[in-house]
């Protein structure tokens, strides 16, 4: 199923979403994360799902969160790898047809 | 493959699968996850892939629960996640026709 | 892309890939599994791309059949789960249907 | 959606990105994977998203190229492991047909 959302709505969706929960992350658990680049990398390697376990949330909303994050966060990252590997498979057709 | 399934089928289905797996999780191993909600934690991390490995199964019949849980929940998961993106999908590309 | 393979041979070929690549694990790495039903737990929860750490390979040649694992694990995996999701969601449209 | 980029072009992105990520990650942290082998192992289980913990990133840069990492390297390893599903299904396809 083709999703035609714009390039830039998705984008800004993305961004907006990830700075939104790792201040909120932040803020929640200050003693897991340290930093909120640390509290950052938590929410981007949740929304890949690779989920190293370096860092984990400890409390009961920090948990919340967490399930927030992978619920709507999972669908948003593979929209937004998907796009990237449209954009590279289509890059490539470019150059194959000598458009590029 | 488009799947036609009634959403409030698929969501009744979701809720009786994690609910009912997060108590059994919980009963075979409380010195686990001590608390109910963790088990619940636990179960959603597990069937979004994430796998902290905070909290992971120690016993036989643990383990055998837990292959159960991402056997059959992975595919219940990621059936709910595709209808949250396209859900938001649909509301982006109704407001850009202007139906909304 | 809709694959045809035959549902039994899928089935077979998912047995013999899982019981094999146990057993190796299990042979090599002894002293990190205990057990081949624990070898087992650590394919399937590779397969299924979960890894919660709780098991992982200390050796050069564990290191290396758990590349191949997931290399050929995730796609066979993923084919399976494909066709419980196809099989859950016929058996409810042909229950709607009046069918069953 | 169908990708018809060449195999041999997406083979060799596939070896390239790989090769040179686990590189820049063995250099800027040599203390955390000891060798060369460990962060190829790193990367892969990175690229697969299964992510046992076992090793990850504990500078700031290591965690930069770590979000690189799995941001490119997820869709570049899902299209591998789709082209082998596919030569696979394509495999038994033609043997049921008679043609092997
Ligand atoms: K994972
Ligand atoms: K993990």
């Amino acid at each position: 199923k083709l999703l035609k959302m714009k390039n830039t709505a998705l984008a800004f969706g993305f961004l907006a979403f990830v700075l939104m929960v790792s201040t909120f992350a932040y803020l929640i658990e200050p003693e897991t994360f340290e930093t909120w680049f640390n509290s950052l990398y938590f929410v981007l390697t949740t929304m890949s799902t690779v989920g190293y376990g370096d860092y984990s949330p400890s409390t009961f909303s920090g948990k919340v969160l967490t399930i927030f994050i992978y619920v709507f966060g999972i669908g948003l990252l593979s929209l937004v790898i998907g796009k990237i590997i449209d954009a590279v498979a289509d890059f490539h057709r470019r150059r194959e047809a000598g458009q590029l």
